[in-house]
């Protein structure tokens, strides 16, 4: 079973929290802990007819996650032919094909796909890197395009994902903390406003490296609840107790 | 000696951290963690003929606890009469004449006694409360106007900070999370930009009720740091090792 599902240079991870098998690959892509962080964070639709999308897949980690906290349909968009075949074949290998469909699509183009104010709750892990010429991109291509606005851009994606959102549903971002008030300026401009936000601190006493952003179509422009801090390791270096239950669940390492 | 600097119903508090009288009035006004936690964030001018100017200032908490932190000449600027009293009678109790001015001005006209484009750090505890009618504002008609936008609002604070900053220079303000993004919006359409936030949280996985806030005129618009968590009171209900240190620096009770 796993010789004929993977491709060279490729294995499998495991979710123990969630229960779900991923095929990775460090020459091409691997979720991170971001991935992990987005998928505890963002709430699913609230009735089983709802339609979650998430963009820039990358594997699928985001979506894969997300099917056993909710029970609607999910729509994964991914542009590199390369990834999104990755993410079928972990869709299938979690028999979750009639949960999760995988779109190898351009994103800027989704709304010919994808009706305009028809999706329930959109999930994204954006590049997170201007695409300067001075910038360090990754050699990789795969990693260049996943990490880099290389094919597009932070204001863009978020003017397609308040495109797609019916009024009154959910964005759920995650993103680096150095670009929180740019997200912030363009979900403004494009009528999508925070309601919550949780900040991740790599360890106690360090500055936040992540935010995690809960943002509402068309919503009221007050009322900003900041959550209590992730800390991710913990002063000897191993996982809070927090981000060890999102990665093993009960399967509780020391 | 206090007989003489007291008027009706006021008492001599003190900031044993920075060594500094204060005098307060349950009556009429009496400084709160807020500008302890602003005082502490800030950084005073850099030089010794720097001038920081503290907005909004109420009783003078905020003035008199950065001038023991910094070098230059401070002046602090309180619309209402009667704090402003109070405010100098606290510089003379700390003989600090020589360092700090109090001015009773109507902050919307500050221009015309305090030159644009001179000031090298702003200090501000605003209103926190929008001026609604249906808000609950206090009854009394002190504490009312200094937390409620009744004579000046968030943005023509922004736009007063910004024409008296030089290009370059700072501005730091203590404020209610839940405006934040009101705040980051309104600084930046008069060219104030974050570069430092840190986030106060009451205790222990409770969401976050202040947030302090250090902005550049002119400054790039990217590259936010997120601060490590201040954590008021531990589980167990005393002050945190950190907001004690704030409190009472080297008097440093249990």
């Amino acid at each position: 079973m796993k010789q004929e599902i993977l491709h060279q240079n490729e294995r499998i991870d495991k979710l123990y929290s969630q229960n779900i098998s991923i095929i990775q690959s460090s020459e091409v892509f691997s979720f991170s802990l971001d991935a992990v962080l987005l998928a505890d964070f963002a709430k699913g639709p609230s009735h089983q007819n709802g339609q979650l999308i998430d963009l820039c897949s990358g594997n699928g980690a985001v979506g894969l996650f997300m099917a056993k906290k909710t029970q609607g349909k999910i729509k994964m968009v991914e542009l590199q032919e390369r990834l999104a075949n990755m993410a079928q074949r972990s869709v299938n290998l979690n028999h979750l094909n009639d949960r999760i469909e995988i779109l190898n699509y351009d994103l800027r183009k989704i709304s010919n796909i994808i009706a305009k104010d028809s999706v329930d709750v959109v999930t994204c892990n954006p590049p997170y890197f201007k695409n300067l010429t001075n910038s360090k991109k990754n050699q990789n291509p795969y990693l260049a395009i996943a990490r880099h606005e290389i094919t597009i851009n932070l204001q863009q994606i978020v003017a397609v994902i308040s495109d797609l959102l019916k009024m009154g549903s959910y964005a759920y971002f995650v993103y680096r903390t150095d670009r929180l008030l740019e997200l912030t300026k363009y979900m403004a401009n494009y009528r999508l406003f925070a309601k919550k936000i949780r900040f991740v601190y790599p360890k106690p006493g360090k500055s936040a490296n992540l935010v995690l952003v809960e943002a509402i179509k068309d919503g009221k422009q007050t009322g900003l609840i900041v959550l209590p801090p992730i800390i991710t390791y913990d002063s000897d270096g191993k996982y809070s107790a927090e981000v060890r239950k999102m990665l093993y669940g009960n399967y509780f390492p020391g």
